[in-house]
């Protein structure tokens, strides 16, 4: 049979296929070769079953406190998740037939079979990326529907989902049961009074849901909310914040609050990972400057620069492990922030500079046992070049997972083939989903447990490791380099071996 | 059998091979993984024969138009091709001996045959190149030839190749018939008459051929040609250019006779995509100070940046697709360029920003429906930190095909890779093969379909996608998308489905 | 049988393996698609036992001049080696207690013993990297070891392998002998005498020695230890340099020196390769201030931005091979460097531009065939952006290989599929161990021509070029490009076909 013909008859294998079942395949984002997805399947197989830690996200506790049931699928799933509607937005569909909420008064539509239809007519448009195979994963198996998502399918899975979403079962605290997760971190302003995570704590229900320190609101000393923050923050602190040294006691303040509700950690946004130390008096200076409203872009550029440094000096003192997030250029859509706000799709990476702009930090703390940082980036250039020879020298450094928009299989490929080789795989922090879609969290994990055990698997395959030696570096990405590096060992270890 | 005598008899084979045979494997390019492989040949069978749209490319409209025979092997293929002469060049090989035309009054050499054999001689030079694999399938499928190009067989494979020159199934029409092009797009400058074109039209022949308008020339206020070139526009114009606003509305003039002849297109060449609104007063003062031949490169730097805006402005008004190629420093190469003049494979690339510089653009014009901006660049790391971000956004915004340098086997790959985790495929604008080379296009359009169909190919071998949509998605991209992108509709269509 | 049972299976027979046998897979690094496979096996057979030509390297002339035995395994292996103790401190292990020597007065660990059980406990950091499969290789072939190497067996490794060291056949010329090195480059100041070079050449010993020029301490007139340098330079030049001018012959003189002493190539190490002709009234006015003690580091970039042009100058004369190592931000770790001095595992990549910074350079003699400038760089990101437009347009160019933390399986891979498409493979300067670990020399050859092979055969299984060009391809990578770039043809050729 030529090539020809039997082309033709895959063709015709392909025509005959029911188009609309939906299966997960067993051997899914694992490289085709014999040899390498058999040790692929081997190592997943050792992580598969462990529990889910989430270090870092952005699921409302909110939701976990009150336990109410979710409304119905639209609202679940599409309007509040920027992955969809931006790739949705940018050929050419209206934010405002998707439902996504308006601050200036424009109506958007408002009947949630409409936009799940739109939804579903461009489904097709999420073909090859991550929220495509996220989506698949999270219909079939934490809703347990069959069919492909199509237009011609649409109602009849939003009936299944709506009829899922109104059992007990399919309650937060269930699915978070259900789920498997072992910790879910929140992340939380400085002024946030964390009612929800004590109502949690309080509530006699088992799950370990911790909050996040992020300061970054108070920080900003050039936006208009800037003052605001401040009184929000004075009123907590439970005293007026007058001076730069009242300032930074109150920030002390905070963390010791978040610290006894349970965080184990920090987090920091920020355009340019600059970090410098600044004398108090321009210090102080930058602050009353802020105080009356004056506070040029340049001059919030050295506050945090500084303010990046005295983070670095509390997590020392407190042990908080302190992550940065750097790069993205929030907002970068006038019109769609004005019209929706923030959050909606329009946040663009920029190239990143870490050597010389970490450099303080780094002298001053990274020799430091007692500090844990953990590094993002949206700038993967910097993966070979930077950050795994900052991570394989700094004691304090290890390195974040590939984030937003590389969380996906080729991102994840990508950061383990540019990292290992310089940094090894245990200077880098384990995953994190970093969502607020909670009901796509185990797609998350499970999609990265299996693209770590194929990094993994390809490593076996061209012998540069052995299989003994995958299997403890698979659990290690799975579970264990991130109950270290959040500093998770009171409150994880249901995964632990043995236990 | 062990390793060693397997070897053995594996050299034994290759040195009983023929080396003089040329062939072009049926696989060629895919995945040897058998079921990447299978799924690969399935997509590209659905692909191979699709016509092929060039919507952007640098052929000589003239060739069309007056349809003479190619004058012989060396002027077509070796003295024309910068890829060519550029990689014989970086070996010491003197452009002089390659029969450059100088413009210094350096003599060259004249001989077409002297220059093939030095050509071919040199030839193992492209081994693992897009230039090595584009000439043999140039030779094998539009020539005939089956002897590989080297020493021994250059004036034989010369004189093979000259006789089908002289053959009218060779003249240019003719080959642009059997090479199946739907539609081909010039570069045209904006003082360009477009007689070639009108010739063309007029001419009852029924090959599509567009011009593009590029008005690089008229915006680059700070080099020394400019002043002529804007008479040369006042003239075409139809009267004097004294003022900003007379130049504005003379592009305006020649955008429309552009489009009156066919244009869906503009194109735009900057070093740095930078985009600016200008008030009014200092774009007419920085057009005052050229017109006196005082502008310096930075003013030009601001000119370009505010004409880039005012070229969006008018294709909203006028739907005229616009392109931006940016981030080639021009003429690198000082006694390249004075001796043989520009585009002499002396352009190298520079890393470029454009989540900045095009902020502007996209604030004032990229939420607009009627905006159509593909974007192009030489610096494969914005592909996923900027570029594949923004088109996975903006309304407005598609990603032109991996250029130049990038137009390769893995610098498809990549930029597949690299930009459809994030911006899908559906943001990207199709293949254009941007070549002077005429004979080289159906390689190229070939080398292109055959590696996004193994990319495809390889989503269904890890269960990303399925066959069907790896079907639907093939088809976009060699032929749907290209011709939505290029709005033409109007224009092509006979690679429709059932037409 | 299903996937689960199989998979249990699979976990059954590796935990029977015994994990302490250290065996070196006879395919290792290759890709485990057989038809790639099989054409790596044939290829690499064509190059395993080429002579190793090292023509860039950090390793001690004194070591070979006096061949003594080597001290013991730890001292030998791991307190030189920054590569390995980098990684240790890097997960937190103090470098005293690793042996390594402080010049501030700090007691470091003295029991070379304790040392090797600390690093043999810590080994599976290494785990997926290079040092890793350096180290296995070397314990295996250098040293016979046939277990892996972990607490339980480090000390009896450190046993086999001290007793080994003791032996006339591990003195440092009778490993040269069995490494098959055919030219060995070492890299000396300009202010090196040279005696080893001229004792090893008076020695009657038959191996190749040869020394490299590299001026950079000379060069940077902000350092505190310059006019020491300089006077340094002066006693050698037997005249005092008291002007510019005085300096460039002396620079001149030190050259010709060694070239008498066999050189063939300089080497220079820049934080930017930016390149730029002083007047000379400029450069001698830098020079001046530099005397006195007053030069800044803006002085210092200038000066030897003028310096590179002049070091290209006199390599067009003289015919030395000049190389850039460029990027890289030396002592980024203020206590290691208080404490330990350079060289230490911080020193830590920064982005490179080389598109302008080289203008100037290579529009002054990029053009001259008397010229070879080798380009090395830690920034990925300008191999297809920068460096291969570079190398496949200047005559003078060629590329050096993937270096320091790109010396690796994925650093090589990468290096090829982004330069190979622009500038072939014939614009690249064959392989360089670039090390001052002298046993691990054939690890780090091995690996290359395994890598190099590896990546021949995925060309070959793509039909991008057949199996004959790829066995002359692969001959040019392991041997003849690295002859001809570093102008050996006088002192090396035992591997030169039929020789």
């Amino acid at each position: 049979m030529g090539v020809a013909s039997q082309t033709e008859s895959a063709r015709a294998r392909t025509v005959s296929l029911d188009r609309d079942d939906l299966e997960l395949h067993e051997d899914r984002f694992f490289d085709p070769d014999p040899s390498i997805r058999s040790v692929a399947r081997l190592l997943y197989e050792e992580t598969r079953d462990l529990p889910l830690i989430c270090p870092h996200g952005h699921v409302e506790p909110r939701m976990l406190a009150e336990n109410q049931p979710f409304p119905e699928p639209t609202a679940l799933i599409v309007i509040p998740d920027h992955y969809i509607f931006r790739m949705l937005y940018s050929r050419g569909i209206p934010l405002e037939s998707l439902g996504v909420p308006s601050r200036d008064g424009t109506v958007v539509e408002q009947d949630p079979r409409k936009i799940w239809q739109l939804f579903a007519e461009n489904f097709y448009l999420f073909r090859g990326t991550p929220s495509g195979v996220w989506l698949a994963h999270e219909l079939h198996e934490v809703f347990g529907v069959r069919r492909r998502l199509s237009a011609r399918t649409a109602q009849a899975i939003y009936d299944e989902i709506a009829e899922k979403l109104a059992s007990p079962e399919f309650r937060p605290r269930a699915l978070f049961e259900r789920f498997n997760i072992e910790v879910l971190t929140t992340t939380d302003a400085a002024t946030d009074t964390l009612d929800h995570h004590r109502a949690i704590r309080e509530s006699g229900w088992k799950g370990t849901v911790l909050p996040a320190f992020r300061p970054d609101a108070v920080l900003r000393i050039a936006t208009p909310a800037w003052n605001a923050e401040i009184e929000a923050l004075a009123t907590l602190h439970g005293s007026p914040i007058a001076e730069y040294e009242e300032f930074i006691v109150a920030l002390e303040g905070r963390r010791a609050f978040f610290r006894s509700m349970g965080a184990t950690s920090t987090d920091h946004g920020v355009v340019e990972p600059h970090t410098e130390r600044l004398p108090i008096a321009i210090a102080e200076a930058l602050f009353q400057k802020a105080r009356i409203g004056r506070a040029t872009p340049e001059d919030q550029r050295r506050f945090e620069a500084h303010m990046l440094m005295e983070m670095a000096r509390m997590s020392v003192e407190d042990g908080l492990v302190m992550q940065i997030h750097a790069g993205s250029f929030r907002d970068h859509n006038d019109q769609v922030f004005t019209r929706f706000g923030m959050d909606k799709g329009a946040d663009i990476p920029l190239a990143t500079e870490y050597t010389r702009n970490l450099r303080a930090l780094l002298n001053a703390y990274g020799n430091d046992p007692r500090l844990m940082l953990v590094l993002f980036t949206l700038d993967e250039s910097t993966y070979a070049r930077e950050l795994a020879p900052l991570a394989g020298h700094y004691p304090a450094l290890r390195l974040g997972p590939p984030w937003w928009f590389h969380d996906s299989p080729q991102g994840m490929t990508r950061f383990r083939e540019a990292t290992t080789e310089t940094a090894g795989i245990y200077n880098t922090a384990g995953f994190n989903d970093d969502t607020r879609a909670f009901c796509s969290i185990p797609a998350r994990h499970d999609l990265n447990r299996r693209l770590d055990a194929n990094f993994l698997a390809g490593l076996v395959a061209r012998h540069m490791v052995d299989v003994g030696d995958a299997l403890e570096m698979a659990r290690a990405l799975a579970y264990d380099l991130v109950r270290e590096t959040y500093r998770l060992e009171g409150v994880a270890g249901r995964g632990a071996r043995g236990a």
